[in-house]
């Protein structure tokens, strides 16, 4: 069935289906219903005025539209992690408030007129910047994704966590504000025989990880606004390193210096953490791109099937740290047959892509997939795929394709497929 | 000058432009700099940790960053205007707590379990939908442009308002999500003969306008989501309609009803207010597309010079409610000599666009002006290239370029060019 049928094309596909489908129109006659007194009523209350919030909040039916942490995951709150609700969300845009957080120790707490960014080492001239001194650089703005490297870890044994907030929701999308890399290191100027630029943040943890030149001076930002605003503390206020398509622990927060060197520094990021333990005991290390990925948003385990069978819109989410997403497919039975879903919205490269999927639901299990393929070909791999290549020992990198069971009553779950 | 520089070019760029200007490099030499001391300190201390904030919140530092009121504008905040920080955002999209706000009696305060959108007059079959039986149609992602019709209405009389929050900020710029209308009316059948469509809001107003039906048919969409998430209260929660490129009070907010008529309502929102009286006394009605339109953002009166002179980026906005911008040119001599200005990101129809221009002032008077050109070669015109037209009368649709003159302690104001 199309997408956006006409409306006798949505009739008659339901139909089509089969004798058990009940679909019709989705909304109840006019007469039928008893809310509309209601409605009516509604216009005799005026609420609050336009000096109530100046800087706006959700509605308090939104209230339950919230990040969330998982106390047993971690030992402290200061290094840990909270879940972007992805299941609450539409379109391809993440609002700053629920930004998905990851800290090694807490948020620094910076006030931007005593900021600095350094940038020493193999360079002609260590310069300092005042957060005014990068504003007279050429700004530029992207739409990326930020994915840590982590997510989906837990399902690397097995199917864990009941929820794509906690499965897959360690990634984010915004429009980012900010100045090319290359611009300051370019004034700094690089001296022969450098390849590496380590970032380093002005948090307590000193975060710092090393990163190619190469990459450096390709797309990396120096950023300070997400959103159009400044960037939250939770995101490295006043300013983050984004580094496009790789994973999250490059983005160094609140951004302080950038030293430029000939070798990797072999820091605790990369060698005890964020690399990839292989079968065989052997670890694959600087792992830095994000592979081909997607998930099933609506329905999954937080967000079950409310309105029974008939007419179901399945929402998701792709993205690929190698470009822009070309096609995904989407599976009601577990991967035994597979329809191309829709893309909709700005295709932008290395940014979150939104699909939809409808089709008219017999009120019979349904075991959800999708698969995505992005601009060079990849392919979204199934679990076992990988495990088959990777092991089980690894956290990061876990691109596999998610399972959802939806039951006759609507409830949905994280299963696996084997 | 360019606006992406060689290092060389920068330098060079700064040297060509005359003996007066001391730009060199923007950033001080690191062992010149007290702040490394304190810079080094900064990784003693802990902040707060993943479970402090659910809903994320801008830095204390950023609590200027609001929407303002004017309150000997109107006679009553219930019945009023809120302006977008124009002058402190960046990139094209605006966070959902800083779009502003232009109610006509309060924010409705909707509880969307009970909340309905009800179809009826010349229709085959009224309806009445649930926000759950909205989830059933196929939703769309689009980044739409808000402007009030009423925004810049003060400078018809002179320049009055002494900052772009105030002469610019009736607009905004989000992602929405949402189902076509066309969809929604398709599925109750229009009948033979309908030529109109009137949305109702649920406010205390009952806010409602006349809207072609060939409009209504062609993009406009019943959006239930602004950048990712649900709809704010002050815009519309849980529903509201998406006009794209057409003034802002067609996007009727708690959206409850849509009638379908044969000829317009002759609301008191298209008859005593949102017409424009020329200067023989008769009044242009009706007018609903949005004009080509731009602003320079920084500098602005909120945001004055700091750094002196040297290399200054300009930052501004522009946008047409007939689809993309394809150049903005940049003036600081108030008109008499015009460059191309560099749009940046992407270039979304009936969207903000963003645009920069660089150069290195030499510390004397700018006459700063930006003019846009959209894809159908519409050209912004000057104020009083307009007020020859229009005559004075006017409140609504004034998109007349904007002269802001920056004096040489780097002061900025709101002036006209006669």
């Amino acid at each position: 069935m199309p997408d956006q049928p006409s409306r006798r094309g949505f009739l008659k596909g339901g139909l089509a289906a089969g004798a058990a489908i009940a679909t019709a129109t989705t909304a109840a006659r006019a007469a039928d219903d008893p809310a509309i007194t209601e409605i009516q009523d509604w216009n005799r209350y005026a609420g609050p005025g336009v000096d109530a919030e100046p800087y706006g909040v959700p509605s308090p039916y939104e209230a339950h539209v919230v990040r969330r942490n998982v106390p047993w995951l971690t030992a402290d709150p200061i290094s840990s992690v909270n879940f972007t609700p992805l299941h609450e969300l539409d379109g391809i845009i993440t609002p700053n408030g629920l930004c998905f957080e990851r800290h090694h120790a807490g948020i620094a707490e910076i006030d931007p007129a005593q900021h600095r960014l350094m940038i020493n080492g193999m360079v002609d001239t260590p310069l300092v910047f005042t957060m005014a001194d990068l504003m007279r650089f050429p700004r530029e703005n992207h739409v990326y994704f930020l994915e840590c490297a982590a997510n989906s870890g837990m399902e690397w044994r097995g199917a864990q966590l009941n929820g794509c907030q906690y499965t897959h929701g360690m990634v984010h999308c915004v429009m980012y504000t900010g100045v090319k890399l290359r611009h300051l290191l370019e004034e700094a100027g690089i001296r022969a025989g450098a390849a590496w630029v380590m970032p380093e943040g002005a948090d307590a943890s000193a975060m710092s990880r090393s990163l190619p030149l190469e990459k450096a001076l390709d797309d990396c930002l120096v950023a300070f606004k997400m959103n159009g605003e400044a960037l939250r503390p939770g995101q490295g206020y006043p300013l983050r390193l984004v580094v496009p398509g790789w994973e999250g622990n490059l983005w160094v927060k609140w951004l302080r210096r950038l030293e430029i060197g000939d070798k990797p520094w072999q820091l605790r990021e990369e060698t005890s953490k964020y690399t990839d333990l292989l079968a065989n005991g052997k670890a694959r290390r600087f792992t830095w791109e994000m592979d081909v990925k997607s998930v099933i948003t609506n329905p999954s385990p937080q967000a079950p099937v409310i309105h029974g069978r008939g007419r179901l819109v399945l929402a998701g989410l792709a993205w690929s740290g190698g470009g822009r997403i070309s096609r995904v497919d989407v599976s009601i039975d577990g991967g035994r047959n597979w329809t191309t879903a829709r893309l909709d919205g700005p295709s932008l490269p290395k940014a979150l892509h939104r699909f939809y999927h409808a089709f008219d639901w017999d009120g019979s299990d349904l075991f959800l997939q999708s698969r995505a393929i992005d601009e060079n070909g990849f392919v979204q791999p199934t679990k076992n795929a990988l495990r088959a290549v990777r092991g089980e020992n690894s956290i990061y990198h876990n691109n596999g394709i998610q399972t959802w069971h939806v039951a006759k009553d609507g409830v949905v779950e994280n299963v696996e497929i084997s």
